[in-house]
This record gives structure tokens, C-alpha cells and sequence, in this order.
């Protein structure tokens, strides 16, 4: 069970899904949780670099976030030998990984709330050979207890990004504790 | 995309899916590739493992491959500190990894040559606490092109075994070159 | 070979899946909804055939409710003309039809609570030709606001069955109205 | 296994997914089949709805194809009282049959060869309540054997549409006959 962040209500125009600039002010139409509180876009991202670096095992793959908005997400792994599997190949773990790592931030930021992941389903289309994966995510519906997402996870090899991957699955809120 | 194992042709009795023991005979009935080969239950498990051994991502996170058979797989990551999240459980991608790798096992020792994991969806069922997961699978159904797998991942605390994710997925026989 | 984890939801003596003996007694240990009430087994299976025989759908292709116990069901749909596709096969869409049903009564009863199918995912194993399809659904896993079932779907060619597609979804408690 | 359409190789320009203009040429890049034949996307459109009009089950539901082009496609289903359940809601095997029979038809005009629905996954987002259900499926990736693709089901109320389920799911080329 991947539990996911849920780093900031926030309120106004989107963030740019490519990265974000300061002062920039997030935001995500939620049916759940308190009123929204503003928080800028770079705010956003670094509250969520830090839940990302306080998981012990995506902090041994080297993951990265590198953009996050309310329902967005983009995460890298760089493709270092130790992720590999017997072919040179990243290993489906660790495209796996990825894409249920984005997924989860990308349902726990629309529905702003502590989430964990229900279920996802992930179809390798390639290889994934180059020096990284990057895992985009964005969530299709919100409701008032889930998220249901979707993610790409692109393959990058001499700057040149190809689609390796696809996943869809559900990202719940956890149940309150009266 | 996860290359899986082909580790041998056997013929014979079933081996036994808790564990092998030497010189017993595996087998699978499988409509592809040659005429199948004798081999040992015992050699069968130390081929997979050898196949293991050359993933680095694999080494990376302790997996073990604990039985193989024909179709059927036992598999088993140490809940180290290092595949964990940011609660002390097992990080979902790592419960994944664990699904997709015995799935793949599974699908390819049941198709007896060389795989790729196609797809495969996964539902965690609860926080996947303790000293390590196992993950068994089995094929379901072997055609000449692809398996189609089932994985239960159980999570063992103190001895005791509780199940902490489902997966089905398809296996899928690597095109042949001409 | 389908052997999942069939870990007993009820109490008292389970319903046999193959049809129901009258005055035995089904329950299941959930942590949601009242305490239970004692119903015979021919009461939860007549109560499951009249929720069948209010959905106009089921009716359109006289789908029957062949067992039902909590956490397991087992429904059928004949082969007739209508539900065929034009190479003679059952229409994908109606196996997808009998997985999604099977699960939702499998999840349903597993919980006690009105349900909705959260999501599900099939694979497809072989061409339905036969007589009839037979789903047969169980509950792996019920927590407090779902369940996650697992599915079989057999198909009937002169009396010997078929494994013809496996199946596994999340079925969802309805949130509770305030 | 939803056997599908293949129904014409073309080149030149892609046909527009939300219609199609007569005498508009088709095209999609496969890896697979023989050389192109140029079809108009009238043509091509006119060729699936005969593929579906040979469908016992389609027809029995009165299944609708509203545009067709390589690894595009646009079915309705319309809400008529036989396709519901006990709420008045679209049966959810009916929006699953649209999500299935999408999927096959773009994945089968992308691959340009006979196919099957090897698998797929649905999560239902809301209960589809309206005038019909549109799905809209494209494929994401063809390869040599197998095309992997997306669906969106959408129920039309009152002319406004709502995303009411998402689907992924995979399309493989039927193998060839020596």
C-alpha cells in the first residue's frame, strides 16, 4: 500500500505541469476537506520533494519529483545500473514503481487528503532503455473518497523522450479516525 | 518491460511449489517450442536463480527466488529499511516489483521460452508490515504466445503469513527472429 | 487452476457453490454494517435472484443466479443467438458483463452493505463457445469499505467446462447518506 | 475474446475521430500486413458499422458506430430501459461492453489484421444516467502483434456529456494460419 502525499490545499489558476515558478498559485476543484488554503506552486513542489525524501526506498532509486500541481505529477528515475534488469533494460519494478509513485501523488493532490493506492494496472509497451524514466500522472475524476488516474511513463535516450509505459488506477482517501 | 526466465524444458511430475527437492522432475505441458528436456527440480530453481542474480535491481532490494516450477513461482524481498515508505511499510513499488517479477517467472517457465511482461494489474489489500514479502503465482492458462498469471503477496510478520496484494497479469513470448 | 487464497468469510456452515441446501445458515464476518441476521442459505440465494430479475439488462440475456453465500457467487448466462458475436463466440462484452456481475454479488455480500463496482480488469483466455458461461466470483479481501474479488468464468460445451476468462475488481461500499 | 473488425487498409491523411468526410483518406503506420490500400474514411466507417451490424449482441442493444480511422473509434450505446440495472442507471456490463468493443476496434484498425481483445481494465467513475453512452477509444501503441489503447465512456444527458468510466486495455493480432 503506497502511502501518498497530500501536501497543501491550495487555490487559483493551475500550475504548469512542466515545472513550476515561483509565486505561482496552484490549485484543484476538491469535493472534499477544508476550505482551500493558498500555496504558491513552488511551495507545492518542494512539500511534496519532501514526503518523495522520506521514502527510504525512492530515495535508494534516486527518484525525483519534478513538477506537482493538484491532480498533476511528473517524477524521473534516472537509469543507473542498479535499476536495470538482466538485458540492460530498466526493470518493470522500477517502471512500476514509477508510474504508481505518480499516480499517487497525482491522486492525493486532487483530493487533498492522506491517500493511499488501491489498485493500478500498467501495460509495458517498449524497453525502457536511455538514462531516465519519467513517470507523468494526472487525475481523470476526483470524487469525495477517490481518485481515479492515469500516467504515461516516457523513457528519455540522447534527449529524446519515447513512451514506454501506460497505467490507470485508484487513489483512496484514507479513512478518517474518529 | 521485464525479461523473464525460460530456465529449461522439463518432463515428468509436477515439482512442488513450497520448495524442490533435488532430482525431482519438473514439467509443464506447453503447446511452444522444442521437444522438452529432463530436468531437475532442483537445477530448474538454481537456473531461475541464476537469472536473478543477473538483475541488478533484483540484487539491489535482496530479492530470492524460494521455488519454481514449471508455471509456478515463489519469490521473497526482505523488508529491509531501505524498500520501505515514508510509514515503515513496504513501499507499494516494491510490492509491485514483487508481483510483476513472479508473475514473470511464472509465465515464462510455464511458456518455456524467452517472455516479456505485457501488463499486469495490481490491488493492495493492506499495509504490507513485517520481516518480508513472498510472492506466489501461477499461470492460469498457457496458449502458444502468452500466459496469463496470478500472484497473491503476502506479507510475513512474526512468523505469520497475511496476504497484502492480488495481481493478474499476462506473460508473452518474445517474437522469434528470423 | 485458478487456486487463490479462499480465505472463509462466513460463519457457520458455508453455502456450497454449487447450488444451496434450504435451512443451512450463511453470514460473514465483516467490519461494516449491523450485526448479522441468520438467513437460510435458500433465503440469500432468493434474495440475490430477485435483485438479478430488477435489472432490466440481466433479464435481456436471462442471465440466472446460481449460487450466492457471502463472499462467493456463481452466475450463468446462456449462449443464446443474441449475445454472440459474428463468429459465433460469445461476445466479449457479454463475459465482461458476467465477471463484473459475479464480482459486484461476491463483493456485495462479502461486505452486507449496497455496493458499486469500483473497477475491474479481465483477461481473455480462450473463444466462448458453448452452451453457456458460468462466472464464479469470491472475495479475497474485506476491509471496512471494500472488497476485492476474484473471477472465473467458465464456458459449457456439452457438459465439460472451460476456463474461458479470469477476472479481478474492487467492489465499494455505497457512502452512507447523512 | 471479442474477435474485430480489421476492415481496410488505407494511407494518407488521418480521418477526423469525431466524424468523417467522404472521399477523406484514413491512414494508420503499421508494422504489420500487406501494403496499403487507400480507403475513404466514409468507406472505412461504412465498412465497420457492417462488422457491427454482424453482431448478435451489438445489434440486440442497438449499438451504434459513430466514427471510425485507424486506432480511433466512437461507438454510442443508447440508454433504452433494457440496458439498465435496478437504479435506472446504465448496467455496468453495458458500459464495460462499450469500453470493450471500443478498445478492439481502435486497436483492430490500428493493426490493420484480424484481432482479439486480449485484456482490459475499467474504472467506473460515476453511475451513467442519461440518453446513451459515447466510448472513445485510441490506440496508444502498435506494435507487430498487439495494440495497446485507451477509452473514455461518456453518458450524454441532456446533451451535455460526463465522463463516466476510463478503460485500458490491450488488442492482439490474431496468429496467422499456416
Amino acid at each position: 500500500m503506497s502511502d501518498g502525499p497530500s501536501p497543501g490545499r491550495s487555490q487559483g489558476g493551475p500550475a504548469p505541469s512542466g515545472g513550476s515558478e515561483a509565486h505561482e498559485v496552484a490549485s484543484v476543484e476538491a469535493k472534499n476537506g477544508p476550505p482551500p488554503v493558498e500555496v504558491s506552486a513552488e511551495t507545492f513542489l518542494k512539500m511534496g520533494q519532501q514526503v518523495l525524501a522520506q521514502q527510504p526506498f525512492s530515495v535508494l532509486i534516486d527518484a525525483e519529483l519534478l513538477a506537482l500541481a493538484p491532480g498533476r505529477c511528473e517524477l524521473a528515475v534516472p537509469l543507473a545500473e542498479k535499476v536495470l534488469q538482466q538485458h540492460g533494460f530498466a526493470h518493470g519494478g522500477v517502471v512500476s514503481y514509477a508510474a504508481d509513485n505518480a499516480l499517487t501523488y497525482a491522486g492525493g493532490t486532487a483530493l487533498r487528503v492522506p491517500v493511499v493506492t488501491s489498485e493500478f494496472k500498467i501495460n509495458y509497451l517498449r524497453p525502457a532503455v536511455g538514462e531516465r524514466l519519467i513517470a507523468r500522472a494526472e487525475a481523470v475524476h476526483a470524487g469525495k473518497s477517490q481518485a481515479v488516474c492515469r500516467c504515461d511513463v516516457f523513457v528519455v535516450k540522447d534527449g529524446a523522450e519515447k513512451l514506454c509505459a501506460v497505467a490507470q488506477g485508484t487513489i483512496a482517501a484514507l479513512p478518517k479516525k474518529d
